[in-house]
């Protein structure tokens, strides 16, 4: 019988470095899946629909939002983003890993629907650390900032209620083989090999 | 703060080539430690205590037993065997991985008095391979064969509520790897890193 792939989730706060560890995670591993958002924003010069986002109509996102058709999904300054449920659904059965990078408030979402993936929470090694790596963005000011940072703190002291695993984000390099090793000792989960079990025992 | 270190349990059927794989495991991993059982036999030619096993005497072990000093233990033809439980407890403290080899029983025992620890079933690649492995020991009476492989059978069945991990043994160095590979996923689980996780968001 096909075994079922796992559905990895990547998250931790702002400027973590979840997007550089995912992007390397890719690189490395091509069996692994992507989950690509959905998004009622425009698409920018350069981007492609079903690579960078599911570009939808406001009346396409709202009609999967009443079909339950979103693993989570937020507004963010009058645009939604969300992640789609049935291609995760399909890859998971197809016996294909799913990774899926993904703020707290939507990681703590998806867990609420899929309580069987693996949930890793990408930590910076000092919140001064994540405060250089915010500035060096050069993409939010002083208010925007130490709000992220707040928020990261308060994140954190709830990170282990919501995740499996905390990998510590030093070194991208040695992160993403932490995440690796994750993703492979997953797989010998005695839950997750039930099937193999039942074939040697049954014969 | 000292991070604890782990216990690791493997356990699994009798033939399913747990020794030789965590004979590979200490070879591989100096700084893995190991639970030296105690038993009152007398020692064979060669046998060293506290190398082979800790020898006591009867009356040493049944004081162990009635002070609850023991992870488990069990009587086999008139002999005392068990797992003193101070050094598998001062091991972890100093933050030291121990590694732990035991029958099934045994490991439903240990699994009691510690809930924490990482367990892992040996899975022989079928039970045909199981009763080959156990012939070509040359140790059991044909009857003996018969009995050890019901036992399998009928404990493969309960595995999945007393392990966390399958591990296939299809391939010796490929099911050591399996199991390092499980160990070092282990030491990124959050409830092993809340030590850390506060140190960084309670600067």
């Amino acid at each position: 019988m096909q075994k079922e792939g796992l559905l990895i989730v990547v998250s931790g706060p702002s400027g973590a470095g979840k997007g550089t560890i995912c992007k390397r995670l890719l690189e490395k591993n091509p069996n692994l899946g992507y989950s690509i958002s959905a998004t009622t924003r425009a698409p920018r010069t350069g981007e492609v629909n079903g690579v960078n986002y599911w570009f939808l109509s406001k009346e396409e996102f709202q009609k999967m939002i009443a079909e339950d058709g979103l693993l989570e999904w937020a507004e963010v300054y009058g645009n939604y983003y969300g992640t789609p449920a049935q291609k995760v659904r399909d890859s998971l059965a197809e016996g294909k890993n799913i990774l899926l990078e993904i703020d707290t408030q939507g990681a703590a979402l998806v867990r609420k629907k899929f309580p069987e993936g693996v949930y890793i929470y990408i930590l910076p090694p000092s919140l001064e650390e994540l405060k250089r790596r915010i500035i060096g963005r050069g993409t939010d000011s002083a208010e925007s900032i130490e709000r992220r940072l707040s928020c990261a703190r308060e994140e954190m002291g709830c990170a282990s209620e919501q995740y499996n695993y905390l990998v510590l984000n030093d070194e991208v390099e040695l992160a993403v083989e932490r995440v690796e090793t994750i993703i492979e000792a997953e797989q010998y989960q005695i839950k997750r090999n039930l099937n193999l079990l039942q074939a040697v025992c049954g014969e």
